[in-house]
């Protein structure tokens, strides 16, 4: 299914940064927007201090290069846009460009669900200029952000250990699409059902609920409230039970559950809203247990993350079941992932490849140049590194990596050593040639991945660091060019260092 | 415009959580779905450990309302949901209920733009208990993300001290729509444009935007870029300086800015993107001014909040305009607002109101009962205070507004002090009554309010409380509630307190 075409009317192709269509005019106008370029789309750090993320949104971004057209009313806009002095910006021939433009790139991309590291290329586009500068904003907003939750999913999905976690962040989402990709990743990278009916509609995803304290509050006692809701819907019953004092919430739930069971239902379990969530699972696992209900699950929900999550079990809590909102659905402590799209290389006057890399003062922000993929290296206990390499210069064997932060790190590769590589092709010629897989299946693929990580990677505090290099000899072409590009460059005056 | 069935294709009424249905079941099931009731939406603190917040997202909310009706896929979906035991959820004749729905709710809201604080009703719904509660969670969605984003657009625009603010997000907003309502709101909390060009297009925002590091990447020299930029585009010419060597970039402008001056242009300005801004953007401006442009603005950005730039200003940066994308379209250090939507009164079997209050071991999370309303008290110099009052019971005149944490810190009201009611009229039986502004006059009451609110509230260092009370016959009536209902809960045997 075509989910934004599903979701949105509007045409999306302005759905981008101004100035890459000023760019693009100015590519069109002297004569380079068709010149043949290699843009990569990677992150520099982890998010959330982790060890990893998990790549995600490819399937949307396809879905945006698929739909992309300018509608009439998008030509209508650019035509009226102007400059300081109040002319047009865009001259009417390069209107008429646009409405013409089809899109010609070739797209690979890290399938959704695999793990992937910093500096990796997540995707790659290759074609004319300005088609590959015009999609930068939004393959990075789809894929930054999907990207991002379904990192966020994967660690507390991690952290709650093969518990049931449920995805209930709709009201504190960033918007109708911020909820709508909140539970897609989220579903993605482990969670187990969503509170959010769209979401499960539009994706097919699991869908879970049952009552709020506002039900309780109808009612006369919370008694009669539970008793109420069993008999509307005895198929389905959890019960919330902090809406006045939470255990002898949990009595009544008892008590019901009896009547429940009579009639030929079984109590599926309560839920913890507020307080001690610890305590509360103790003291509510012994009246369910006492009570005959030793299957009813605990579920608990109220700010949870992934370090709530994990103190909770090793503080013995009894919960069964974990939902998830705020913290998952925005990742509140890191709330964008900063995902980047660098120019790597450009066919010059005569045809052949021109490396380019963008400079910085810092190491880690100085790009990587060439036409890049990465091969996966893996033994029988899980992956073991991998490589950076540039497609226009092969991979040699047996070939050393390098780190890209810290050039003394390096590491020999054991040729016989099974590999992957990770770029698969998508988009070729602007036709999709890429077989979409289910999100089920994207959803195993991270369970798989995740499964041949060591578990130092996953770790939340200090995790160990996976090791990903440049292949050497790219590493020696990135120094290169660095050092010529800075050879061009007359020292600052900057007290304390170069500016 | 609705701008929802401008962007939304898909019917959005199931853009709830489960819950919402299944509660909604057990209301049709026992009859007492059309019972009236009252709810409101409001939150506990204000975002970013500020002083206010400003009320955003109402147009949208309306769109949602006046969209709202089950489309046949959304019912055949709902058909298909089943229980533990494999029975569907929901029978066939609350599905045909539901097709037949149509809202017949009163809203009343406080208008887009206004400063809002902690415990005041920003909405109220007044309908048919299933109706009322069926709202809940798109209304929290969309009212809390505009929220946020428009309070933290007013910050940041409010530490530019009058400079022009321009929102560069969309490359890190959640999703798609989550960059959408981000450039709205924050349009509306201050910033002079996006770039954002489909948000320009679809709201009337100005839009901003010249190139990128790729451009310089592309030519083979810093200036050759810059001239050819200036070429295409003499009237949109803020060059980008860092891509090499920062100081070097602006020299390079300064000669580009003559040529557009001998060809009738105007060089508007430089971008800073990295480095030390605040030393950089000095040495830029006396390169600029000694080469005859002092009127060029020095744009910066790169991951800039409310807090980065008001000490940039107390550096001494000269700095003219400021570029903000990530922190203000993600609401990075606090990336939801809390709002909630609480059960405040409902009808008894004999049509009186009943009042409802949800308990809490937390004074702050106890929900206020009645039909609520906002009056604000204003004096020359601005607002001097709000109090939250019934309207059941109505408002005494002289009347003492106790503060809802506190009750010692109490405030006597002087009768004659000119106040409004905020709560406006937005939808009557289901109705749209209410004109909406235009974005600009949302825009414009954001600055108003502003004007009237004393500088302690608007500093982000322990802001001083704007002074929000219960009328005294309200919070008597609250406290009377909660200790009635304490009264019939045994003591709990947690150790240490109650649980």
């Amino acid at each position: 299914m075509d989910t934004l075409a599903t979701v949105y009317r509007q045409s999306l192709a302005l759905l981008t940064d101004l100035y890459q269509l000023t760019m693009a005019y100015g590519y069109w106008r002297n004569g380079l927007g068709n010149r043949e370029a290699i843009f990569h789309l990677f992150f520099r750090r982890n998010p959330f201090r982790g060890g990893y993320a998990i790549a995600a949104g490819l399937e949307q971004a396809i879905d945006f290069v698929r739909g992309f057209r300018y509608a009439d009313d998008d030509l209508t806009y650019l035509s009226g846009l102007e400059g300081a002095d109040g002319a047009p910006l865009f001259a009417p021939a390069f209107i008429e460009h646009l409405a013409r433009l089809e899109l010609e790139v070739d797209i690979d991309a890290v399938p959704e669900g695999t793990a992937v590291f910093p500096h990796e290329p997540m995707l790659r586009v290759r074609g004319p200029l300005v088609q590959a500068q015009l999609l930068e904003t939004p393959l990075l907003n789809i894929i930054n952000f999907q990207t991002l939750i379904a990192t966020k999913a994967a660690r507390v999905c991690s952290a709650a250990d093969g518990d049931p976690v449920l995805e209930f962040g709709l009201r504190r989402a960033q918007g109708i699409d911020g909820s709508l990709g909140a539970s897609r990743a989220a579903y993605i990278g482990g969670v187990a059902a969503t509170s959010n009916v769209l979401a499960g509609k539009l994706f097919g995803i699991p869908v879970k609920g049952t009552h709020a304290h506002s039900w309780v509050m109808v009612h006369d006692t919370e008694l009669e409230a539970f008793a109420a809701y069993a008999e509307a819907m005895p198929n389905n019953c959890v019960f919330l039970v902090d809406t006045y004092d939470t255990l002898d919430g949990v009595r009544h739930a008892v008590e019901v559950g009896h009547r429940l069971r009579a009639a030929g239902h079984e109590l599926l379990g309560i839920r913890l809203d507020s307080g001690d969530l610890a305590w509360l699972s103790q003291r509510a696992r012994e009246i369910l247990d006492a009570g005959g209900f030793p299957d009813a699950a605990i579920v608990a929900s109220n700010d949870l993350d992934e370090h709530l999550i994990e103190s909770l079990k090793h503080q013995g809590a009894t919960i069964g079941v974990w939902g998830v909102g705020t913290k998952l659905v925005t990742a509140y402590d890191q709330a964008a992932l900063g995902g980047v799209y660098k120019l790597a290389a450009i066919r010059d006057d005569a045809g052949a490849w021109e490396y380019k890399i963008k400079l910085s003062e810092q190491a880690i922000k100085v790009s990587t140049p060439g036409m890049l993929n990465i091969r996966r290296f893996e033994e029988p206990h899980g992956f073991v590194g991998d490589v950076i390499f540039d497609e226009l210069a092969g991979l040699p064997q047996p070939c050393i990596i390098v780190d890209p932060a810290d050039a003394t790190r390096r590491k020999a590769i054991t040729p016989s050593t099974p590999s992957t590589e990770l770029l698969t092709a998508i988009v070729r010629k602007g036709n999709v040639v890429y077989t979409r897989p289910s999100l089920e299946a994207i959803r195993q693929r991270v369970q798989a991945q995740l499964s041949h990580l060591h578990a130092g990677i996953k770790r939340f505090q200090n995790p160990h660091s996976y090791p990903v290099g440049l292949e050497a000899g790219l590493f020696e072409l990135k120094q290169h060019l660095v050092l010529e590009a800075r050879g061009f460059i007359t020292h600052d005056d900057k007290p304390g260092g170069a500016a």
